[in-house]
């Protein structure tokens, strides 16, 4: 057995080489040059700037450095070493591309029956909770999601952290892993306020995945355990700009110290205000853009987002701050669509019917509220929205 | 023949449209709606609600208004009445989708030779002038430039504004138009500083196209008559921070009073810092992004640009000011990538061969104030840059 740093502390390398280059994209950067290196094939300096998006002056210094420390060897084109090939087993990191374009590409039949499989999983889940913005994707989008993370070279990774999981994108990136015959995650950390959507993960993932489930309100802090830990995030927040800005906060929260990692964001199209709005928001999160691709989510039924989502993939620009103080990152306002209806609604509780009306100038406020107290005649947390004559909200898509 | 106002002041139907439903995309989501009803079926509120970019009900109190203006019958689903065809015909727009993806699905035969004939004339171009960050991009990227704002509903359009086009775009956009037989756009409007540019331009583009060319450096405010004019844009800015904002900024100048109106932008893509630092600008700007395709312009030679730049649809979500004034938007800061390098160097006449010495700390800081002055000896303003080391910049792609 090697007793090579990069074994016990492979972090640690990834930091020790993105400070030696001062790489503007950080741990992420090298991690993406190891993963252009993972293949059985020794790799030109060229191909890796390609791979890991980096100009190829900046890659060639990231390999020299990866040179110095023993991972990667002297000749060229570029090589692991047996050290090398280690922390990238330790990492989880596999030779994968897919070159084709994700999002409408036809898909190979294996891929077309995982994304049958997943629809089949929806009859399984609860009902959707509309009070929550849930609204389920179609099997063939979930295996798209997983194709693009693969494409952008986000997958394989080491850990996933998957903030509002209702859509399966755990059970998916396992089913497609198993369809390409390449693990694609060392971990899955799917983060749900809902016990019932993270239930039907645990029943229906393939039991070898690791998944690790944790049930919580993400208007609180993310539970220690999940904070600092993840290499990509995807997330799928209410349609809101303050539920967008939340979820993407804790999926930052749940990142590794950046820059560079990507996050994933599924959200349906606003007018002008809101999106520009929403770029504001990203901006201050410090998450660029990096690519945009509208319309290409497809939801069963129309539901509040209206059968179509905008896909984003966002990079960390900022080095995360240690010592955030995370209590102070707990969250009361409005975050779901409901909560953003100028007239009150009714609500009525799934548990005993009693009925209860919510409105921003109502004693109740929001459904989230109502969720958090529970019912006071019977204690149950799960509302239907009552039959209140339809609206037209500011940035909603009918 | 009809006196209806929407013949003589076409946009100022689409002016009072937008402001009876307080239309978030302003005039461009009203011409949006005409457009999806170009054709000759009629069309479900639905249809015109995906095509436009609007939800179902904006879309119907767009039409609902459009019928009370006489411009739209009282059928469904929807159609136009005479006047609402000869408001259409006015304004130029076309029934045309384009429904695969335009930056992959492979081109049909008539466009690769419009591709072949695009790449063909690069060799009557000048050659590139790297002070100026010019660098030619392929006969296909140019092809599905073209192809891709066809998809997003951009296209046909009254005017089109280009900002620098050492691409010839408005010659694509004019051959690509033959090859479909719709013609795409009422008027072209091109800025150039280059004079053989606009001349390679004039010289073949088909003779029967609108183009507007218009010799001006865009560190000045536009010429009066390329204000508030066209309803879409297109640039390819030099490849710094300063240099995007400023051909953006003359790019919304050349638009006219938003919202709504779609800006295309290719732009190789940066590490994070200066890539944030873009985002941020462009929400300055009013701009928001709507699709963001990584990668996908490719360009003859490497070039300062590295082969490659993504293509940006940038959507204006404010309201132009009218008081603007457009005299204090002249810039003189670094603009080019060789302005930011910061080793002096040289560049070299090649009128009379004289070289001059350029760098941030230099009595020349800028080769564009070598530019704008002109060279000492004769005169001349076409300058080559000198031998000195290549040099790593941020932000630049190798
Ligand atoms: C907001 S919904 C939207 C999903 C939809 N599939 C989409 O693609 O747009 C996504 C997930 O977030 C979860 N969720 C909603 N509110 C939450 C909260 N406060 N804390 C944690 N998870 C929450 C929901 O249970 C659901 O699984
Ligand atoms: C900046 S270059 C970059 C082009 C490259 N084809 C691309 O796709 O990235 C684009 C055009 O801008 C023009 N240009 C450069 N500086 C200018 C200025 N100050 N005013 C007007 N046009 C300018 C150039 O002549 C060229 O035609």
């Amino acid at each position: 057995m090697s007793t090579s740093p990069a074994l016990t502390a492979p972090f640690g390398v990834l930091a020790q080489v993105a400070d030696a280059t001062q790489l503007g994209e950080g741990e992420a950067g090298v991690l993406r040059v190891l993963r252009a290196l993972a293949g059985p094939d020794r790799r030109a300096a060229g191909e890796i700037s390609r791979f890991a998006r980096l100009p190829v002056p900046v890659a060639s210094a990231v390999l020299g450095e990866l040179r110095t420390l023993g991972v990667v060897d002297g000749l060229r084109p570029a090589g692991l070493t047996a050290d090398g090939r280690a922390l990238v087993a330790t990492l989880g990191l596999r030779p994968l591309t897919y070159a084709v374009d994700p999002w409408s590409a036809p898909l190979s039949p294996d891929l077309v029956a995982v994304a049958g499989a997943l629809d089949a999983l929806v009859g399984q889940q609860p009902d959707v909770d509309v009070t929550l913005d849930q609204s389920f994707a179609t099997g063939e989008t979930k295996v798209r999601r997983v194709l693009w993370m693969i494409a952008a070279g986000a997958l394989p990774t080491p850990s996933l952290l998957i903030v509002g999981d209702d859509d399966l994108l755990s059970v998916a990136v396992a089913r497609v892993g198993a369809a390409l015959g390449v693990p694609l995650a060392g971990e899955v950390v799917v983060i749900d306020i809902s016990a019932a959507i993270l239930a039907t993960i645990a029943s229906s993932a393939p039991p070898d995945a690791a998944i690790d489930l944790i049930e919580h309100d993400v208007r609180r802090p993310l539970p220690p355990a999940a904070r600092g830990r993840s290499c990509v995030a995807s997330t799928d927040p209410p349609y809101t700009t303050q539920g967008a800005a939340l979820f993407l906060a804790r999926a930052l929260e749940g990142l590794r110290p950046g820059p560079g990692w990507d996050a994933f964001l599924h959200y349906g199209a606003k007018p002008p205000g809101p999106a520009i709005d929403l770029q504001g928001e990203l901006t201050r999160l410090g998450l660029v853009v990096r690519e945009l691709r509208p319309g290409v989510n497809h939801y069963l039924g129309a539901g509040v987002i209206g059968g179509r989502s905008d896909a984003y993939r966002l990079e960390l620009t900022a080095q995360q701050s240690a010592e955030t103080d995370w209590e102070a990152t707990a969250y009361d306002g409005p975050l779901y669509t409901a909560d953003l209806r100028a007239r009150p609604r009714t609500y009525v509780c799934a548990g005993c019917g009693e009925r209860f009306i919510v409105g921003p100038r109502e004693p109740i406020a929001t459904v989230g509220a109502l969720q958090a107290h529970g019912c006071p005649t019977c204690g149950g947390t799960s509302f239907r929205p009552g039959s209140l004559a339809p609206q037209s909200i500011p940035g909603e898509k009918a």
